[in-house]
């Protein structure tokens, strides 16, 4: 079913006037960002109003004392970056998709990342907000003030409900300092126990381990196959892992420090047989061309129509989670090949079953959505959750019990008629 | 009125029965933790139940790979900092009545202290919690996990919620590294604009400032009156500022470059007249004293009953509202000495009114209640706050609508019936 319209405001007063109007109608409204999402929450299906954020995307305001930026929901996540270094700060929260991300779907789904081992999720780094509610009002949720204990945060509710309690118009989020520099090399591994070994080590190391990203060598095939490029290896590895470490401190003597205390830590790794290789970026363009063997994943994948999850778990169990899933996948799966890479640092694994070309679509897609109770099943035997950071959207509503009890979701519901009592803001996303 | 009883339950099973008792028979809880807060939220008015925490003070575990403490939340902010330290990590909620006060009710209060600046409030180092609702149901928010979106995020809800949404029976903390080492500095101030030009310059330059506290002449002598102890400087000043950097790596020479680059800015800032004279501290024991004229104000300034106040501005407004409010109190409450110190670097002020020896409690009550209107009003006029971060308990609940507009209460209510249909928990606290 189409849309019944789609909006797109110029300002908070226009926003008001479309949710004053949708209530008065009876149409429910469908908040739109970047429509990078990948569960679904942005769509419309049942012939809501999709109110896009597009045209609200200008920068604010940018408080160099406070270390702040203001901005309207619609700027992208890139513009944000470039704003903040325009001003030597830097917005921390980074992800492949950023060239189209809106900073208002990053708070809507509480985005991750691959900095949140070192910088944390988008939460930690909003001041403040206002959002348009059912009845019109704009809520004016901080931004100016560190400090505000009066009451419960809503700001906090509005961050990850995916537009189902009203619509993010304004953002203030905290800035930080850049590192003075940083350090990355890649590492081909054994398998998976030795990931986490490896992980183990680097963080109790004096490094400061700013990302530690994961990739498996299906990965790095269809990285290289899609957009070409030589290997980084002579020799495939089963598993990769990116590790970017900063420089603590300006200045040639700290950057070296880094430099010496990285390689002597991945030299110890080789000797204890955690590594079995490793490749040192000696330029800023080699670190790129490192970060991008990860960050070109997804788009790679993307003509195989891939089946992606989202998953955490604790990072202790993340080598038993993929010893059990694999095999699994291989089993009940034949002839679907099973990828998987993620934030393994935060043990957030993005599991991906690709489309062999020879199997009809519908079919593909029978077969895996079969698989994904055994997914998830496993996922919370171990602790896990079914999503990680790309939300519940529409696609995982039906498996939420697998990480929500009855009492959680009565409470959720509780909570959604306190601020949307008719269910006019993204009816049937998360549950 | 007397509270009908007091519990002291030892695991969580237990704080369940007595959740289960107290629904079944229509009596109320007030949860209570170490009793340090200043907003009345753990006191039972009415006759209620009281279930303090402090019998459940176990550590749990601490995961120095995770970098995580989880605990009971009758341990002591002292002791969380304690066993953090002997695993070489850091807590770095920090506040001067870390001694008695709970986690639990850190968590209750969302409570700040001398360090936000650098490490933000208690919510940013909450990676779980587990918390007893109405029903007697135990909800398991986290913990384990770094990342976890499905749906709303209840766990930030408790946070700060003042033991109005269930009885918070666990909690799992996030730990950091402790910096290298420190430099404490106390500067003597002319003037209120002078001390925020110094936090910009200070704020503005490489060092990676961790404390920016305040106090006015009046907090000196008061603290040195009721200790004792040789004053700072030779001649008094109308403020002083204490400040307090980090050094960003271990090593000696980066501790030499951090004390010349602290020298240097307070040089600057002598030579541009926003100081006076500066104060280094050479050792650790000179630093610890530096800071005792900062944390013993609250207990040297007790004997004066002061009425306390503890408002959040917009930093780039502590002056204007000073301008005004010193000045309005002079006027309106004449032989009563006002005092004012705090985390001026988060905008977070504390106001003290002192009872002269001379004045009858309840007369030194009606006439400062009656002067509240004032200071909230102009707090209300500066975009500020009525609550940094103490709460608002029983204390501030008449005050509330200075800082919440009525559809924000209305929220509250609706949440707070989503969690407590019955008002089980602390019944008449926040609103």
């Amino acid at each position: 079913m189409d849309p019944a319209a789609v909006v797109f405001p110029r300002t908070v007063e226009e926003v008001q006037a479309v949710v004053r109007a949708c209530a008065a109608n009876g149409a429910a409204i469908v908040p739109s960002g970047g429509r990078t999402g990948l569960a679904g929450a942005a769509t419309a299906t049942r012939g809501e109003v999709v109110l896009s954020l597009e045209k609200m995307h200008r920068v604010l305001a940018v408080d160099t004392a406070a270390r702040t930026l203001r901005c309207e929901p619609g700027v992208t996540l890139q513009r944000v970056h470039e704003v903040a270094a325009e001003h030597g700060l830097l917005y921390p929260i980074d992800y492949a998709s950023k060239g189209s991300a809106h900073i208002g779907g990053s708070l809507a789904t509480n985005a991750g990342g691959v900095k949140v081992l070192r910088y944390g999720l988008t939460r930690d780094w909003v001041l403040g907000l206002r959002a348009v509610v059912a009845s019109g009002a704009c809520l004016d949720l901080g931004g100016a003030l560190i400090k505000n204990n009066t009451g419960y945060d809503l700001r906090q509710l509005f961050i990850g409900a995916e537009g189902t309690l009203g619509v993010i118009v304004e953002i203030t989020l905290r800035l930080c300092r850049p590192p003075a520099d940083t350090r990355v090399a890649l590492c081909a591994v054994a398998d998976d126990a030795a990931v986490l070994a490896l992980f183990a080590r680097v963080r109790s190391s004096s490094l400061v381990l700013s990302a530690f990203e994961f990739l498996d060598d299906g990965c790095l095939r269809h990285v290289l196959a899609y957009r070409g490029g030589a290997a980084p290896f002579a020799d495939p590895s089963p598993r990769y892992v990116l590790i970017e470490v900063e420089v603590p401190v300006p200045g040639a003597a700290a950057a070296a420090q880094t430099q010496e205390d990285l390689e002597l830590c991945l030299g110890d790794a080789q000797e204890a047989g955690e590594i079995r290789d490793a490749l040192l970026a000696a330029s800023q363009a080699q670190a790129r061309g490192l970060w991008a063997l990860r960050e070109d994943i997804s788009e790679s994948l993307h003509r195989h129509t891939p089946h992606k999850g989202d998953i955490a778990l604790p990072v202790a169990r993340v080598a038993e989670f993929l010893a059990v899933w694999r095999p699994a996948v291989a089993a009940r799966l034949p002839g679907i090949e099973a990828l998987c890479f993620g934030h393994i640092g935060d043990g957030n694994l993005h599991l991906n079953l690709l489309r062999p070309a020879d199997l009809e679509l519908p079919v593909f897609l029978d077969r895996v959505h079969a698989f994904d109770d055994e997914t998830y099943g496993l996922v919370q035997r171990c602790g896990g959750s079914i999503s990680a950071e790309h939300g519940v959207g529409l696609l995982k509503r039906s498996h939420l019990h697998y990480s929500r009890t009855p009492e959680e979701l009565a409470i959720f519901r509780g909570i959604k008629a306190a601020l949307d009592p008719t269910d006019l803001f993204n009816p049937g996303k998360i549950f």
